[in-house]
């Protein structure tokens, strides 16, 4: 092991107990903020990663409150200087650096207008965090690379905290999940050395896994330069599904659940169209469909699924990133830190 | 002219202007709805081109009613059976069949809440509609190319209506663009003849044109396969920059306004990288950067430039399904109305 990203990508099941274990009280003290008789919906935020941590929010949020949870418009704050009113909105913020200028003036915004704030982010000092007041430390540790693996695995688990409080369950589900992150970073390290070079490809998930999706086609794209995208099985029927030609890499998350049936769906379509299946899955029968399986752990409860699904796309990742002779942590001229007004 | 694509396409102008005509009064008594002093929140289901438009009205009626802009999670309502309380929303379902099951449980949810629902359709008889207190039909007329043109446009024009209702301004300024229309088409007709075929490509913009970079890289997927994908200039360079390879092929959607800047800054990021660069805007500089410019009319005001801006993406999906030889109506297996759950 000779990378930083290596390295953090192997800390990741620390990284996340020590989350549980440290801020399992500051979220249950944040959650009673959600439960405000004033608040209506959540508005999040985000940027890069953390917004594939956002999608999983709205989600696990959305379900945990029975809220909408909706993304935050930066350029009304910014660019047009006309912030909406927020009446009804908790407002979250989510940066594993705290420093995006952007995600911090809808938090400022929200600060304005005596609505309550909440930061998840990994600098407790950072600009984020003291803008807003409440803080969920991430716990994760500084991350070297460019990539973010165990900041955006922390992301979700800050999430699945706030979950496990609000509803009084799933906080011994989300204990077993560090352990479990391990053993599917084994799992899924012998299924990524059958991934040869690819010319790029297409990520598809749906429901809680909808994020998932987007975080393994960004964390491919970063590493290796290859053109990834990620739809949801549904949106892609809806037309975009007509780029997808006999031989492209169809990568395929659907972990056990309400969401399965219709990723399935979506792998008929694009099979019947020849596309060349990559799948993650714990479903023997869809695994046996893949030219590349990547077997996920079973047993993790569908609404944690995201903290595991994702190894399978990191892992490619970091395959695709070697076959191509990428420096690992400084990938394609990127930077770690991108600042957006 | 052969093609229902090419007579639609032309048609474009004429739809605009009946819609204005015919639902100016309409809209006034929807926008009595938005008014309600319970409204805090819009929110939005929709799937496939009427998402484009959905962003449109993200920044539009945000801008108009000073409220967040949300988008429905619809597998909430149907995967999960999880719908959230509605307080405060008013919800709006986008679809020019009106016939997805999915757009349409988000709406009679809303309905079962008591919450008010508007209808933005081609078929004012669709279940949608049928389920919805309010209906703005679109006017579009019947379209038969597969892939949406002129009803895109008139849902953007439904949305700029319910704007102009709301405001009290830009009526005027909306009567004028039927006019422009016809000119972009002409203008644009001529740039994209100097179009070659291409790999694939990116298309950019931001703001209150961050859906026609969605819309643009649709239309020509869906009509000539090639793989094309959007994003906003802010998310791009957020790590998927690093696919953006010397000669890849970005597509440029900057008239002038608030975003123009953030833009630009988007385009010098992948010229750095050696993008291709295809650029539509009204601002001589940045087209003089083009390998192929697209002039965009100058004179529309930004707030309606995305119903002039997405014309150039339409003409250059048309010419690039014929240099591929492509049947436009019935494009590479995909059919009019895709039904999700």
């Amino acid at each position: 092991v000779s990378s930083h990203l290596e390295l953090e990508l192997a800390e990741q099941p620390e990284a996340l107990a020590r989350l549980i274990d440290r801020q399992r009280a500051n979220a249950e003290s944040i959650a009673s903020l959600f439960r405000r008789p004033d608040v209506q919906y959540i508005l999040i935020a985000s940027r890069g990663s953390s917004s594939n941590a956002a999608r999983y929010a709205q989600y696990v949020l959305g379900r945990a409150h029975r809220v909408p949870v909706a993304f935050a418009t930066p350029s009304l704050y910014t660019l047009y200087e006309q912030p909406p009113r927020l009446d009804g909105a908790l407002v979250v913020g989510i940066s594993q650096s705290g420093e995006s200028p952007d995600v911090k003036a809808v938090i400022e915004e929200a600060g304005r207008q005596g609505r309550p704030t909440v930061a998840i982010t990994n600098d407790p000092a950072s600009p984020l965090a003291v803008a807003s007041d409440a803080v969920l430390p991430i716990e994760a540790g500084s991350e070297q690379a460019v990539a973010a693996t165990k900041t955006y695995i922390n992301s979700l688990g800050a999430i699945a905290l706030l979950f496990a409080a609000t509803t009084g369950a799933g906080l011994g589900e989300l204990a077993d999940v560090p352990e479990q992150l391990g053993r599917q970073l084994e799992l899924s390290r012998t299924s990524a050395e059958a991934l040869e070079l690819l010319d790029g490809g297409t990520v598809i998930a749906r429901g809680v896994n909808y994020g998932t999706a987007f975080e393994i086609a960004l964390k491919i794209r970063e590493l290796s330069g290859l053109l990834f995208e990620a739809y949801s099985g549904a949106d892609l029927m809806h037309g975009p599904v007509a780029a997808i030609s006999p031989g492209w890499p169809v990568f395929a998350v659907a972990p056990s659940g309400p969401a399965c049936a219709s990723v399935a769906e979506a792998i008929d379509g694009v099979a019947r169209r020849g596309a060349r299946l990559i799948i993650a899955s714990d479903d023997q029968t869809l695994l046996a469909r893949a030219a590349v399986a990547f077997p996920l752990l079973p047993g993790v409860p569908e609404w944690l699924s995201p903290l595991t699904s994702v190894v399978p796309g990191q892992l490619a990742a970091l395959r695709l990133a070697r076959l191509r002779g990428i420096d690992l942590d400084r990938p394609l001229g990127l930077s770690k830190v991108t600042l957006t007004r």
